[in-house]
């Protein structure tokens, strides 16, 4: 495997996509030759997909790959058996997994990814999707059609954005509260949490945590107090973890 | 119709449910002469179904009104049937939803209300739960069954805990950016964002809007600019909106 879960598109004094993570992508890039990446766009909901197309064209050209859009190919399972990886845009989740699903790419990419090896680079929307489920995601359901099981690259569920913080005064439930909730409905799962800036990686089976900002990663178990894993620590354990 | 949705349980200064809105309950339980009314703590995640329930017979106390736990009874649809009306808890609306579904309880509750008139009190999962779908949650889907039609007792979607600010640096969407991915994909609806502390009544055909703290009601439609409104406007025209 090489796989990139970002937990989002841009940090502050960014101003190209995945920008924080460029140090991070370069090497995986050049390890894995790849020449030829099919970006899929289905979370942008505000915007168009040319637009994120070329928004994230303009942040891999210093690597010398081609980004190719998934809408502007005829066979969009033919487009992923052809590239040399998978980039996977933020925005809304639902829609991202349901399109997924209903172009038959979830196989396709499941195989190109866990039997080849391909790049899978994803951030937000685009880390939900890599989980086994997207009930792990901050985003809201806003189609009917509600399709939870998604990729499943890794084992266990990845909330991206994940922030401790809430608004002054609010009473809304705080992310980690939602978590809680996420975890008395299911007590044998993990999620992390992964903070803006950071990024999981998994090459080969090693799984490693990258922070741009020295944000921990954040482990939630059912009864348990949460823990904190700085950049530098061990979470390969979370490999065996999970559904 | 005697239908009162609650944007949230409690806004600061608060000890107890609902206490914000004990003036405009009041009356309300006096005109529809309630006696008895079920609760249903299906939404309750964190904590459990009877202290939830000892919580709002805590609240409701001063009504002179019993207040039964559905959870309590042998038939729950029996218990709406024999009830004066319906009050549900805020907490996880996924697993709110799936349980009113499961339990038979759409139908019963739509009768009581639509048909029978008897009283609805719904605060945050409660008041998602009353509009056409729970697409407009801000809760995290925790549960692998995904149901989105909800009661549809009000013909809008309701946004509760509505609010315009964002944590500071954070760059996860923002609530109106949230609202507005759902106007793209369901460019014929609305979405009425009800801030925290604030209250939307339907009686009869009459729909009003109530606020603890002067905070407005926000309509938010696709590619329109949203428009707020204050308690003592007319908002009447929401009951010819949506599906």
């Amino acid at each position: 495997m090489n796989v990139m879960l970002f937990s989002n598109g841009k940090i502050a004094g960014n101003t190209q996509i995945l920008e924080y993570g460029f140090e991070w992508i370069a090497p995986m890039i050049e390890k894995t030759q790849a020449k030829k990446l099919v970006f899929i766009p289905y979370a942008v909901i505000r915007g168009s997909y040319d637009e994120r197309t070329e928004q994230v064209q303009q942040s891999f050209a210093q690597f010398d790959c081609e980004i190719v859009g998934i809408h502007t190919c005829d066979n969009p399972v033919k487009a992923i058996e052809e590239a040399d990886g998978v980039v996977i845009s933020g925005g809304n989740t639902w829609v991202l997994n349901r399109e997924l699903h209903d172009n038959g790419l979830i196989a396709a990419i499941r195989k190109a990814v866990l039997k080849q090896d391909k790049l899978f680079i994803g951030w937000s929307a685009g880390t939900n999707v890599a989980t086994p489920t997207i009930r792990t995601t901050n985003d809201m359901p806003i189609i009917s059609a509600a399709i939870l099981p998604a990729l499943n690259l890794v084992p266990f569920q990845i909330n991206p954005h994940y922030i401790d913080g809430s608004i002054s005064g609010h009473m809304g439930e705080t992310r980690d509260e939602r978590i809680e909730e996420f975890l008395v409905m299911n007590p044998s799962e993990v999620v992390v949490g992964i903070p803006e800036g950071t990024m999981l990686q998994v090459e080969g089976e090693q799984l490693t945590y990258h922070s741009a900002n020295s944000k921990p990663l954040k482990l939630f178990r059912h009864q348990s107090e949460a823990v904190t894993f700085a950049p530098q620590e061990d979470v390969q354990f979370l490999m065996d973890e999970g559904i």
